[in-house]
């Protein structure tokens, strides 16, 4: 007997239906045994079970970092992952960037009328399951429900509060002429996954998202003392976007060599497939990292001892001029000037 | 001619679309446009103009408050106020509530594509406005654009950040039998004017939603060092589910007076109109506050100084038991146990 013939026969205990209604969010006894029953389980711990509006931190010294992300990717699981993995990697990927040490995130669910609650348990222990991991609490909440057809399932908010424990100013406005970048690991797993796993591709392909918390790495190039100028997680938009910014923000040029940029198999298969370029496809776990050319070996022995940067390696280098530009640098001679695409390639890939 | 026929004809400019398109989530240029068009002249301050992913602040001593609230209104405009300013208001209202003073918030933005972005642009300067007059900054912010029919024109997660400048612990654990419990004013009108507004109802009713900021009256009343037990806005549910939460969380009794609760004439009669109880129907602009009764005469007379407070009033106390019971007395003696409803009697209403 298949899963859904099983649940749709056994009567489900009270407290516990089997799909969201909007009462869920209406701030009664529903929404309660929601939090209770659900949320709690899966995410509890002592910040977020002391049942306030909020959450009241001791936050150790260092200045503060403040992060926001909404997350409405589809499909909710996909290989690798799921939203709630997500929303937790990518909240805390940003405070990396910044060179901010994750202290603890918030959570926002806007639930769709008729949502399955199964799928959402399992949302849910994923972020848990991956919250604690990193040793970073949900430390407060929110659920809203929308009728059906006015949301699609679950989007997830995760706003995060980070400390920087380093006087450096991380940023595009730290990047000199001469640096070095480094690229944390191949690239185009993300969204290559995703696009694989849409139901009306019906592609299977051996391509697993590359979704993780990236803090680690970033760590340990602080905590090794590195003068990092500038750090960049390559999402929307991938690789070539993420350069872009860099050299349009730092108001310098961007010179990197194509044949250094790794990408797997799968992804530029399928890529070659439905003509995309890889290095503008989404990525959830992977960074570069600009710094002093001098510093660019140690960094990169750092990294590559760490599992989810064992595979960083050395793309390029920030020049004068012109200002703004970025060029990518063919093995046979050739150069190609990269640009901001209008949009990613692929819809709601986080 | 009508607005909409004034728009129609104008030819828009490239940067400025009419309708949101699924790009405009995509972290391309189309994303670029949306944020340096739009939102930063809407909501723009110095830190979320250093264009990174994060905000990094220099926080005052203290202890730190996080909350978070996502925001899925509707209609987006309302009589009083819109999901923008309703976004900031009950976000900062939460930081109140923990005794925070609010620092600063995140902005998540989910948007349906097709959304009016002329629609938007009200929105996030209403958003800017009410941030601004209160002194707290839109730190960092994030774009999704979700298909049409996944959304419903836009959702708005705020996440904000607080300083508590004082060593009170104020949450439930701090109430004591014999505290007062003092309302900050007239019960029911966000509720009743999102009802009343909503366009299948076709009500025309001089009711504005009290969707207000909370911090000024919650700051006096700490700044006169008065031991503040407990602070609790009354959104979702309204006051009879503030209070049964509060009874419930603090393992004491409330008793509370039905002729102390004040209502407008509006409210009332809608209510009746439509069989529902003003003690359930949502404010965004009410709090109550749980103190010594020795301390009750002077944070009364604080609160009436206030606009945003003037009709404060004392409606009742807190006694020993029956643990998590709230009972509202009529003033003809009768006694009526409130309880959780399982949800709110209006869907969206925030």
């Amino acid at each position: 007997m298949s899963d859904e013939g099983r649940s749709l026969l056994e009567c489900p205990a009270p407290r516990a239906p089997r799909r969201i209604v909007l009462g869920h969010g209406g701030g009664g006894s529903l929404m309660h045994a929601l939090i209770d029953g659900l949320f709690r389980p899966a995410l509890g711990n002592p910040l977020l079970d002391r049942r306030h509006d909020g959450a009241v931190l001791d936050l150790p010294p260092g200045r503060v970092a403040l992060t926001t992300d909404s997350y409405v990717v589809r499909p909710l699981e996909f290989p690798g992952g799921d939203i709630g993995r997500l929303a937790v990697c990518g909240t805390v990927n940003d405070l990396a960037m910044c060179g901010a040490r994750p202290i603890c995130l918030s959570a926002g669910f806007i639930l769709e009328e008729g949502l399955d609650t199964e799928l959402l348990a399992r949302i849910s222990e994923s972020m848990g399951r991956t919250a604690q991991a990193l040793g970073v609490p949900i430390a407060t909440g929110d659920t809203k429900v929308v009728d059906r057809g006015a949301g699609d399932g679950v989007f997830v908010n995760t706003t995060g509060v980070g400390v920087l424990e380093h006087e450096l100013e991380i940023g595009p406005e730290a990047i000199r002429p001469g640096d070095a970048i480094l690229l944390s690991g191949d690239v185009g797993r993300h969204g290559a996954a995703i696009l694989a796993s849409r139901e009306s591709l019906g592609l299977e392909l051996a391509l697993e998202s590359d979704c993780a918390p990236l803090w680690e790495p970033v760590a340990a190039l602080l905590d090794a003392g590195l003068p990092l100028h500038c750090l960049r997680d390559l999402t929307r938009g991938g690789l070539a976007t993420g350069l872009v910014e860099l050299a349009r923000d730092a108001r310098l040029a961007i010179v990197a060599e194509e044949a250094a940029i790794p990408a797997v198999e799968p992804v530029r298969g399928l890529c070659e497939l439905l003509g995309l370029d890889p290095l503008y496809v989404a990525n959830e776990g992977r960074f570069v990292c600009v710094l002093p050319e001098s510093c660019a070996d140690e960094a990169l022995a750092i990294l590559q001892r760490i599992p989810v940067s064992a595979g960083a390696v050395r793309i390029g280098r920030i020049a004068e001029g012109p200002a703004g530009r970025t060029t990518l640098r063919s093995p046979i001679g050739g150069e190609r000037v990269l640009r901001l695409h209008s949009g990613e390639q692929l819809p709601r890939i986080c």
